[in-house]
């Protein structure tokens, strides 16, 4: 019993039972207890350090199951050989290396790329997150469908049915860590023999993946209806990518004419495909919802991706193919191979989120939200028409600010810039030199401005240094 | 006030405030309530209705915020035009139809690929992840680093230092989610113009990822050290993927000499690299822990593949990747362009997980746990030794049982099953006809037998059910 060097603080957070449980580990890690050596009894150890003899037999209990002692029935506890446990030292050092965020320092940032977060039901995520653990459905720490959850499938394709106008089954629907991840999946098991005509500007984050996929890539002129599909017919292209219900960055809804001599082109030849970035279409202000262009996806040529980083939170990390039918038979089994990338609780937090309707209260919600900054920042640059008009105002939680006083792009984030207001540049939309081809003159004297994560009192601040910082310039 | 038909339920579990919303929300979707028509103001509504004025005007502040209202300043709330917004019809019909999941008919299933959840402490994860919920820390659903969280990746480089033998810095680990993730995340970044030489049989889910991916592949014999390095020299190939810890499915524990051998090949020309695939090297029940391959990897060749699915639980969807310092420098750009595919929340549980000593504790549980089983299964099998022999038995949760009676694989399964007892074919792992090729017998005569998911008592059963089912084959 000497060699025990125990000395317990009853006025300690730590439990009575781990502080015995955190000495005999110590010594044995230590070797002051060696492998094989017989410990006292639970009924001795506690008559020992005057506590109850439960507090021994848990503290045992838990040396036993992590493998520092084992049991010797009608014998005792004996040390185990230790050599082959785990046992991590804390290493802060690396910690203290972690590298520094940088900050920009701009007071305002008009960035594309974020939503509002001080309205995420952060509540009701975490409540139905703790019952969903709760559960104790311990199913759901296996491995899943590689599809996704068929119930958060069939509640997608409910949504999709009831807010964008799609009809599909839940078969066509596969669930994947956002839209990067669906790209990828997409390319291994298309294959990349594919051209893909694309919109300049456009969301350029999908033309690095393709890029970087291997794809042959090519423009396709626009006009105000969106990609033109004459020069897509040219340009031999076999996939099309296109933003029917709001382009990214300029904001065009596509009318439905258009929409339809999209889908002939997809249906004059075996093969053909458009897909369909639906990424932000939740949010339109006046009149209904745009419906999305796999609504009228008759012969089934549109691969639709969906996500709910916009709607949700861009950390939530999943997003979803719908796939047309045809291509869903040629190219399951392919997809099966995959296992699922998101995990089963997250998949089924959403889904009760969407199914118990928060996510119906929340998209109402933001859109009001947003609709009152979107007005509120009309508004401001309608004070400021003499020296810029804004366009794609239809939809999303961006506008488009055009100089018409002469003024540059550059010229204006670096005016901005100024003033301490973060803007963005049309420009870095731009697929090549195609400004000079098309002839547009409007990419270099045009910049975005993303209003999801301004409050409207910072919008109407930084509206009125924007005001400063633009309004000055002499028209050439 | 006559319009309006709100009759409150006092003794109702829904709150009072969300009844009046409810039927004024419903009274406006039905069309009772026409757009732009006043209501009564919370004045009167609370007199009427008999309840306190906040909770009307909690009512009237949720329709305004999901936009069913709007407050027009000095005059009261009038009822807004309502097409545009979300209304989500719970469609139940759909539910209904869910696939029934297919039972399998059998008491005992010796499943390779289980692993024993009823020891996942379901407790802490599930505070853990609270306490990150509770943190209402937002940035949190903002978008995190492309690799993944820095705390999580020097988490893993301090665990891997540590448990495996690994050095390397946190800027070399990419988490991903999913091994099946990470090798299609490689496939982009590396391209395909690579042949893959594998062993057979060998973990053939990689396999036929892999062959989707369209990657040139062979097979190279092994002997019992594992893959033949003279072979693989043979094979022209550029990646050899080997499990040197502990090979899937046989078992077998590189030696070290073999190791420099495949470290010497690689070494031998630019370009050649090895993936260590270090799926369940947590598991050894004798001596101390097999280090991984990449501890010795000086000449920066070894890509590590990682994945908490075996040691945590398949669904948490988090693994990693380790790579060479050369292999990082040339296609960093290339990786920073696809977005992380798991949730910033479940990395910074894991991170917590690891941080607070609770992978160690677990990790140790786990291998008592899973060393009883072996131990168990083992001795079960020892008293069949008159007609099957063990091999395989050096880590990990599985085992393979060779017939030594002239009993094929395929009898012995029928066999078992028809006791209610489900194994495994070792065939299965095997990638084409190489059993005929090599000249190996046992493939035809070997089963699969992992114990993670069964209890002792069960293993106990199954084993003398096994028993009954094979010991009576008369040899032939």
């Amino acid at each position: 019993m000497q060699e025990l060097t125990i000395s317990l603080n009853s006025k300690s957070r730590t439990p009575l039972y781990e502080q015995i449980y955190n000495y005999i580990k110590q010594d044995i890690q230590t070797g002051r207890i060696k492998a094989k050596e017989k410990l006292p009894s639970s009924r001795a150890l506690s008559a020992y350090l005057e506590v109850s003899r439960s507090t021994v037999d848990l503290a045992y209990e838990q040396l036993l199951s992590e493998g520092y002692l084992e049991s010797v029935p009608c014998k005792g506890y004996y040390a185990c050989q230790i050599e082959a446990l785990y046992r991590f030292r804390k290493e802060t050092a690396a910690e203290a290396l972690a590298p520094s965020r940088e900050e920009s320092a701009c007071d305002y940032d008009f960035t594309p790329n974020g939503i509002d977060l001080d309205s995420f039901p952060y509540g009701t995520w975490r409540k139905i997150t703790r019952n969903i653990l709760l559960d104790d459905n311990k199913d759901l720490f296996q491995l899943g469908d590689a599809k996704g959850e068929w119930e958060l499938r069939a509640a997608i394709t409910s949504y999709l049915h009831q807010a964008r106008g799609v009809n599909c089954r839940p078969d066509q629907v596969i669930i994947g860590a956002g839209n990067d991840y669906l790209l990828l999946l997409l390319s291994a098991v298309l294959g990349t023999d594919y051209r893909i005509a694309m919109e300049t500007p456009t969301y350029k984050h999908a033309y690095k993946i393709f890029e970087q996929l291997g794809y042959s890539l090519c423009t396709v002129p626009m006009d105000a209806s969106g990609m033109q599909v004459s020069g897509l017919e040219r340009s031999g292209a076999g996939i099309a990518y296109v933003m029917p219900s709001h382009q990214y960055p300029l904001g065009i809804v596509m009318p439905i004419k258009r929409r339809l001599e999209l889908l002939s082109w997809a249906a004059r030849e075996e093969g053909r495909y458009i897909i369909e970035d639906d990424y932000d279409s939740e949010f339109r202000y006046k009149g209904k919802p745009v419906p999305a262009l796999k609504g009228t996806d008759q012969r089934e040529k549109v691969i639709y991706l969906g996500t709910f980083s916009k709607s949700i939170a861009p950390a939530i990390r999943i997003s979803y193919l719908v796939l047309p039918e045809g291509l869903l038979k040629d190219c399951e089994k392919a997809l099966l191979k995959f296992s699922s990338t998101v995990s089963r609780i997250d998949q089924m937090t959403l889904y009760q989120f969407l199914k118990e309707g928060y996510y119906e209260r929340h998209l109402n919600r933001m859109r009001a939200i947003y609709g009152r900054k979107h007005e509120l920042l009309l508004r401001e640059l309608k004070k400021m028409s003499g020296f810029c008009r804004v366009t794609g105002e239809h939809a999303g939680v961006h506008l488009l600010v055009e100089f018409t006083n002469g003024m540059t792009e550059k010229e204006g984030i670096k005016r901005a810039r100024a003033e301490g207001v973060k803007v963005y540049p049309l420009s870095e939309y731009e697929i090549g030199n195609s400004a000079a081809v098309h002839g547009q003159t409007h990419q270099s004297s045009t910049v975005i401005l993303g209003y999801a994560t301004l409050s409207e009192e910072e919008l109407a601040e930084a509206a009125g240094r924007l005001r400063r910082a633009w309004g000055t310039v002499v028209p050439k």
